[in-house]
């Protein structure tokens, strides 16, 4: 966009969003307003000037899309959307009060925000999946702005992100690097070195591009420039100061993250003193060039039922690539990211289906989950990502950011726990349960079966929040018939007699092994009930009170998980308040080792025989 | 190094790596020999002219050290120690079998390794550290090499590391990136497009050469080459063929991971018949260039004992600053690294007290992380890394890693919870706790007050492995007396009564508050027992139950966390197989919200009115 709104209020405008930074972070007595000043130009050219977007509908699918990765600058956005009429000016000076949604670092509770933002490096791995999205899926010419800072450069996600974005030349995103010179303890690696940068984005195949961050005209030239770039994302360097416009306090270190204090007066003065134009300033903001499809993400279902035999021996990764092609095939904005594992991990089921529906995003998992976070931004795709579950772990700054954005991406973590054998303990998810149930509002499905997991896949698709599918690398037998009917938080007895003594609770590989248990027993005249809970978030506390107060209160569970966090302390938790339940948690104690996965599962305890055993020593108390 | 063995037997070395590899996985009938076959000239030269190392003691600190970062290539490793003599040449046809020490990825429980791999992208942190205290700390020669896949070089952490690596000027660094093309599921994003490599790693301030990966003279050449180069680090980006030397197999996709099945008798037959030389071969390993110091890091004392006043309020976070730097004087090998919030965390003491023992690392957790893993191999160092403890899940997986690496550093984690205040979610760690107590072998302590903080610091820096501290933000008021004697598993009774009725248990903030809220109960005849875990892992399970036991069986646990994998469930993992004990949770129970430090704790029912509450509500049950 060429200029539309003159120089001198542009100008004006960057003045009004440090004034408004230093008086709302000065009424909450904390915040960044240094961090602020560096980029209230950029603010102001990209709101104002560059950005084609619809002030009154901020979610507009249509618009350009602007992220705030250096989230800790919350002020400076919020003071763009009051300059822009869309928030009373007022509501800044209750920045960062309890119940105002102009929080400490930016969230989605504000209708403009589509991302929370504030652990630093995250915001470019967002900007690739809206970028890919929009180009590939909505088809329009929207174009996606990412401001990071320099000292968040350093993080080895937005790298990922660099190389991620020119290989699939995202032509559509602008990168700009608020090159502020100063961290938060002391001067960047790079500090003002700035052709540093230029020479590494040139070498990630970028259009890099060294600009004056705080001269209005050379970035509306720039942005403007960086449109006519065809076949590559540009990237602004810009050379900027922290805490600009603040005199004694410009570029000096010390002054990150706190407010003014008894300087606020004299840098508002002098602030105010800059204005030239006071009420109402005259500019343009740009309306989107095209319209975004209609999209409908609601009511996803299997294109068919599962067609399972009970008994059949399959893998719920492989019932996984199955579900998901059934899902694509009803609805045509179903997609998959993987890490270079999905022919492990069967995503790559999708890509045969239909190779546009597939983002290979390579060994690169933080920004994996980034992308597909921010594709699913706005509601324009339902995502699906996929690795071995072991390495999700890299990416769980990611999906705790994920629930501060309210996304409703979807996770399959295939080759949990030691029944994966002899690849070792590196290989082995044995923490993804407690990673993925500490995600608040998240659903943590595990799939005792084919049926199940098909299931599982179809629901998630349909849920808010982060969904989890954790899924098996060994075949499982099918217990399930296929027209059985799953909820999440609802949990199926799936071995049972009237005289049952013990409840036991297993996922995966360790239900199937105390089904088998179970059946042994009877033989034995010793009668246990077997208890699937499908879901272990949400978990049917329901359930297993009434089977426990049936079986004489007394519970087993058995998982290929480390012992904190999982089933056994879901379970103790949905019981905690219940006197006269008993519970014996197994899993696996120490860091595994290398073996073939029946001999690691019965080294660990995990298999039917030693369940028998612990069944046995239970009744003995 | 110059040529030192003759180059047929460097090759005739490599052929016999390639043997040893499809064998060995031939016998597991998993793994992965064709990865194995595009380094085996890499390996060679490296073991059999280049490294200067003792091979009767693996772990000499005098020596040049090796780090496999793609762990999956593990056979290979293990055939150049079964050529240099370290191990029995049959003992690799036990490859991944239970109670080999030969995994499917190399850990510790080998000698010759240092760290476990397998979760890719991680080796080149710890060459980092590994470099950055042999250069900086030990003072002497050594090199560190360190070999990646070209797939892995994807992993932003590699890019942390390749910048943290230049900025410090670690010269004694060789990077090999063995690029044979293929990843696990496609060729890889650079494939064979070499310059592309050299010109990333050029403008990271690399020295950067491309070399022909299976010629073993031009390997020879280009390591001792790389001998010369000073002030930078250097990289050799190695062309080489997946699966080299197995013909029809040799450059051709779908052969990752997997033995060579019906392939292998053939394949072995064209490998033998490349072999120059049959028996023992004449080779020299050069000999350490320097000793090591001998290092002493056991028995770390306080230099002085904590000195506070009982009621004196501050921060826990601020009483680390001072325990480190009281650890520092009594040992010079204590150190400290941390991601540019050595100003939040007090790392930053140890700066000004010893400016040689900190390590900025920087906005980069993840090399943060992997850098102190590295430093401290072979007990040359005791390593804290601290950061804001929400921003350690950036490194989840250099942590579980670390696990399987045997490491000893310790992480400290401030401004956890909500108690920070202001910031809002991005920066609360509400699931730090169920992080850590997954790691196994961990220990996680949650000091209480100053005094306890600094005892956790002396503690941890004596503990083996993975410990972690997690720190307060506000200030918390002194409750124990400065002789007070700490244990690891060992719980203080803080406030009790004869008559008590609840035994509340709180962590930090809500510790305190329980305090407050038992002593005004108090006032209205209502009597609580306090008490302190001081470490969450290990529990100390028979305190719990006995004062559980005492007060009636009823247990309140109040905490900064969310409800999942916290000291809830930790408690009721302590408590499972006791019937007739009622434990109530109290914890965050979604993203929480910005706002005051009061506003906020009262608002997630966190302080002492709410516990007063709490209470009375379980009492009338």
């Amino acid at each position: 966009m060429p200029l539309v709104t003159d120089l001198d209020v542009l100008r004006d405008i960057a003045t009004r969003i440090r004034i408004h930074s230093v008086e709302s972070t000065a009424a909450a007595n904390s915040g960044h307003p240094t961090t602020c000043a560096s980029i209230a130009e950029i603010m102001s050219v990209l709101f104002f000037n560059t950005m084609r977007y619809a002030t009154c509908s901020p979610r507009d699918p249509s618009s350009d899309r602007f992220v705030l990765s250096k989230g800790h600058a919350a002020p400076a956005l919020y003071a763009a959307w009051i300059e822009n009429g869309l928030i009373p000016a007022p509501e800044i000076l209750k920045l960062r009060q309890l119940g105002c949604d102009l929080e400490g670092h930016p969230t989605p509770r504000l209708n403009f925000v589509d991302v929370g933002t504030g652990s630093l490096g995250q915001g470019l791995a967002i900007t690739a999946g809206m970028a890919y999205t929009v180009k590939h899926y909505d088809k329009i010419d929207a174009r996606i702005y990412c401001l990071i800072g320099d000292g968040e450069s350093a993080e080895g996600s937005i790298w990922e992100s660099i190389a991620f974005i020119s290989y699939y030349k995202l032509d559509n995103v602008v990168l700009i690097i608020d090159a502020n010179r100063l961290g938060q303890s002391e001067p960047t690696a790079v500090a003002h070195n700035l052709d540093l940068y230029k020479q590494r984005l040139d070498a990630f195949g970028w259009n890099a591009v060294i600009v004056d961050g705080h001269d209005v005209g050379a970035l509306v030239k720039a942005f403007d420039d960086a449109e006519s770039v065809k076949g590559k994302p540009t990237a602004l360097i810009a050379k900027t100061y922290k805490g600009r416009d603040f005199p004694g306090i410009e570029d000096k270190e010390n002054w990150h993250g706190k407010a003014l204090g008894k300087e606020t007066e004299r840098i508002l003065t002098h602030l105010r003193g800059l204005l030239k134009y006071q009420g109402d300033l005259k500019y343009t903001i740009p309306k989107p060039l095209n319209v975004a499809p209609q999209v409908n993400i609601r009511n996803i279902t299997l294109s068919s039922p599962p067609s399972y035999k009970l008994g059949e021996a399959i893998a719920t990764r492989q019932a996984y690539g199955t579900a998901l092609v059934k899902i694509a095939q009803t609805n045509p904005r179903v997609i998959a990211l993987d890490g270079d594992m999905k022919n492990s991990t069967f995503s790559e089921q999708l890509k045969k289906f239909d190779p546009n529906r597939y983002i290979e995003c390579f060994i690169a998992e933080q920004n994996l989950v980034g992308a597909a976070i921010g594709a699913a931004c706005r509601d324009r795709v339902v995502a699906f990502v996929s690795t071995f579950a072991a390495f999700l772990t890299r990416a769980f700054d990611q999906i705790r950011m994920g629930a501060i954005s309210q996304t409703n991406v979807n996770f399959v973590g295939s080759h949990c726990g030691v029944s994966i054998g002899e690849d070792g303990a590196s290989q082995m998810a044995l923490e993804d349960l407690a990673m993925f149930r500490a995600i608040p509002g998240g659903t943590v499905f595990y799939p005792a079966d084919a049926v199940a997991c098909e299931r599982a896949v179809e629901l998630a698709a349909n849920t808010p929040g982060v969904c989890y599918l954790r899924v098996n690398r060994p075949t499982t037998k099918v217990v399930y018939p296929n027209d059985h009917h799953f909820e999440i938080g609802k949990a199926t007895v799936v071995f049972s007699s009237p005289k049952d003594q013990v409840l036991v609770i297993g996922g995966g590989i360790t239900l199937q092994e105390s089904i088998t248990a179970a059946a042994e027993l009877a033989q034995q005249k010793i009668y246990v009930r077997v208890l699937d809970l499908f879901t272990i978030k949400p978990i049917d506390q329901q359930a297993i009170i009434k089977n426990a107060r049936e079986v004489g209160g007394r519970i087993l569970v058995v998982e290929d998980h480390y012992p904190e966090g999982g089933i056994g302390e879901a379970v103790l938790s949905a019981v905690s308040e219940e006197r006269d339940i008993f519970v014996r948690k197994i899993a696996v104690p120490r860091v595994p080792r290398s073996g073939t996965p029946a001999a690691v599962l019965d080294y660990y305890g995990l298999t039917a025989k030693h369940i028998a055993n612990y069944i046995k020593d239970i009744l003995k108390k």
